[in-house]
C-alpha cells in the first residue's frame, strides 16, 4: 500500500481529510483530481491559501474578517451606526448582506457558548461587544445567533451583560419560506403560534 | 455583498469550487473554517498543494504517480515482471495494493476512451502498454478497466492492440460481498450466471 503513493500524495490527503466534511475517500479524490489537472490549478489554489491568512485580519470594531482595518462595512458612512447585529461567524454577514434589507452595523462572536466544546464566553468576542456598546452611540441591538440551544445560551448571556446599557432585540421565530405545516417541528410551530401577527391588507 | 467578502476570502471560495464535488456553499464553509483555523493548518495545506507537482511525477514504465522513476512497484524485485494488470487511475492501483493478493506489474491509462468526452485512444497510456508488451517478457495481460461502457470500450480497443503478442484476461464480473440478490441488476445477475463456477468443499 505505502509503495503504491508517494509521501506527497499522502500528505496531500492527509492535509484534506482536516478539513470539515471531508473524509479519506474524498480527499484522495481531489487529490488525485488536481495531480491530473494542469500545474496552475494546484498552484492558484496553494497561493489562495497562502494569502487567506496574510492579508486578511479582523476588523477591530467589528471581528468580521476583512482586508482593511476598520472593514468596509464599519467605515462606511451611509451605514446606520446605532445598529449592532450580532452574529456567530463572518458567513452569518454575507447571509444578511445578501438580503439587501439591513444597513447597521454587525459584531461577529466567532463562535457560540457551547461547554461541551470548552466554548465559554471569554473565548468569544463578547467582552469587545460589551466595551461597544458602553461607549455608547447604539440604539439597538439585534441578537442574531443561531437557532437552538448554543445560540440561544449565547444571546441569554449577552442579555444579562447588556440589557441595562440598550435596547436588544432578537430574530422573529417562526416558519421558514416553504416550510409545509405537517413537518414542521413542535418548537418552531409553538414559536410561530406565540409570535403571530395581525394580517394586513 | 461584495464589500462583507474580503478578496482573498472569494479567491480561496473560487479556488475551492473548481473541486470536483464541491460546490460554492461548501467552499465558503471550508474557507471560512481555515480563516479560524490556526495558520499552520491553512499554510501546511498550501505547502502540500505546492509539494504535490514538484515532487511528483510519472513512472515512465507504468505511469503510476511517483516520486521516483521507476517508481516503487515497477524496481521491486520481487515482483512478478510477467504480469500487467492495466488501470484506468492511480486510485486504482492503491485499491489493488489493499487487497495483497497482486503482486505484479501495473499500467495506468489515465481515462478511459471516451468519445462524448472527447477522450480517445491517443489521450490514453495505450501506445505505451503496447510498447511495454511488444519489448516481451510478459506473460499476462490483466485488464482491470472499470466495468460500465467506457471502461469495456477501453479494454475491447486495448484487446484488438494485444491479442496477437499476449494472453489477455479481464477481472470477474459477478455478485459483490453484501450483494442482496433481489436488488442486483440484471447485467451484473445475468454476468455472474454466466460466470458461474463449480462448489468446492
Amino acid at each position: 500500500m505505502s509503495s503504491a503513493i508517494p509521501a506527497s500524495v499522502t500528505r496531500l490527503i492527509d492535509e484534506f481529510s482536516r478539513l470539515p466534511g471531508i473524509g479519506p475517500k474524498t480527499a484522495a479524490r481531489l487529490t488525485y483530481y488536481l495531480l491530473r489537472a494542469s500545474d496552475e490549478n494546484a498552484l492558484a489554489l496553494a497561493e489562495a491559501l497562502r494569502d487567506l491568512k496574510s492579508t486578511t485580519r479582523y476588523c477591530s470594531t467589528c471581528y468580521n474578517i476583512t482586508e482593511q482595518d476598520p472593514c468596509p462595512i464599519c467605515s462606511d458612512a451611509k451605514r446606520d451606526r446605532g445598529l449592532i447585529c450580532v452574529v456567530e461567524e463572518p458567513l452569518d454577514v454575507v447571509a444578511f448582506e445578501r438580503t439587501e434589507n439591513y444597513r447597521g452595523l454587525y459584531h461577529v462572536l466567532h463562535g457560540a457558548i457551547n461547554p461541551i466544546e470548552g466554548m465559554g464566553p471569554d473565548q468569544l468576542r463578547i467582552k469587545e461587544l460589551v466595551t461597544r456598546v458602553s461607549q455608547g452611540a447604539i440604539r439597538e441591538v439585534i441578537m442574531a445567533t443561531n437557532v437552538g440551544l448554543e445560540g440561544d445560551a449565547t444571546a441569554m448571556y449577552i442579555h444579562r451583560q447588556l440589557h441595562s446599557l440598550v435596547r436588544l432585540t432578537r430574530l422573529a421565530r417562526g416558519l421558514p419560506v416553504g416550510a409545509d405545516l405537517e413537518y414542521a417541528d413542535s418548537v418552531t410551530l409553538s414559536g410561530a403560534l406565540d409570535g403571530r401577527r395581525d394580517m394586513q391588507e
